[in-house]
């Protein structure tokens, strides 16, 4: 039984280099979709290439709207290239769980993630620039960025932030059970997935705190699995 | 107060390409260091360079000594454009912690990351493949490959499978508290670590799974943070 469905899902166009080629069914060009990965995730791999030398770096991110921010310091070599308008590649993974088939061929991983291609632009605004550090610290843990002090013009100039537009990109997908060989089906062997989170464990103290600051709800219960 | 250290830590030697620039105090070039990273995180990102258009993805892989495989099928446009020997650049990211101080410009992330340079090799001998497929399966869940069914001469040649060597590597890593500055330590903010994990999840078994067949203690009671 198909439903109809009256919401239009905005999706993006693949191009010849988002366009999902292994496992096409696992691709997804729906905005939403993307978008809800890179929010739950916590780092990115931005890969560039300098000289026919790829690079990846794992770095933190924020999003707001159509564009991802990443930042750091302006002597960072990943971010003074990048300016240059050089492509970059960043892709976000988040692992859901381990596939264990009956063959070994058939172990397989529930992921979901995303790769942008484009090119970055280097963001001058301070305004601009506030407001996407701003959505780093409330992408990594809502709701902190209220208590904490907030940055200063120094701070403001002393961090490089570049934007990277959400428009050329695609997700992928795995989700489920399984999928064996007929035969392998009568094998006495367990089945399954064994799914897998990101975990928030004991707050630990600074040392320095100073005495009666309690430990913030925001804290105490961070969950970081939005969709599980 | 030093101590001496009569085991010699092997190290691998940096190069232009490999070495840390920014927070070189948190750049490791050890051996064991890298190999316990390595061991513990389950997927990498694979970045190449294809018309000067760089690529990242996500993939599982496994180690064996001083070699990183990675394998899928002969179809994977990744792969088929590795072993054409181009520089390739695996880093696999694990993330220990929320670093929040008690000021946005010192928030930080705990993490522990190795950045691997270097060209792939592709395995044709079928005993060197079917040992690094092992290495796969035991490198995500131990214990599993002696309960599954092996593969066979036909999922042997149906499975391409490439070694990258790890011999130009580094490590990075950052451990502990936030370091705010000085004035802002009055701040009544609360400070501190907030560690993650990846954690496991009750099993979920196949709908398929044939009467009687238990689930396995190293499924059951499956522990991904080694070294924490």
């Amino acid at each position: 039984m198909t439903t109809s469905n009256n919401h239009t899902k905005q999706q993006l166009t693949p191009t010849q280099r988002s366009q999902i080629k292994r496992k096409s069914k696992r691709g997804n060009y729906e905005t939403q979709v993307i978008y809800n990965i890179l929010d739950e995730a916590l780092i990115c791999h931005v890969g560039f290439t300098v000289n026919n030398q790829p690079f990846v770096i794992p770095t933190a991110y924020g999003r707001i709207n159509d564009k991802l921010y990443i930042h750091g310091s302006p002597a960072s070599r990943m971010l003074r290239t990048l300016t240059k308008g050089i492509e970059v590649c960043v892709t976000v993974t988040v692992l859901d769980g381990l596939v264990l088939a009956r063959s070994a061929f058939h172990h397989s991983m529930n992921y979901r993630s995303v790769v942008i291609f484009g090119t970055a632009t280097l963001i001058n605004d301070p305004e601009e620039k506030f407001v996407a550090l701003q959505a780093f610290t409330e992408h990594v843990i809502p709701q902190r960025w209220q208590q904490i002090r907030q940055p200063n013009k120094q701070e403001l100039q002393g961090t490089m932030v570049l934007s990277l537009p959400l428009t050329e990109a695609s997700a992928k997908i795995r989700t489920g059970n399984p999928i064996d060989d007929q035969p392998d089906y009568d094998l006495p062997v367990w089945a399954g997935v064994l799914p897998l989170q990101t975990v928030a464990g004991k707050p630990i103290a600074d040392e320095r705190l100073i005495e009666g600051v309690e430990i913030p709800d925001y804290v105490e219960n961070y969950v970081r699995n939005y969709n599980i």
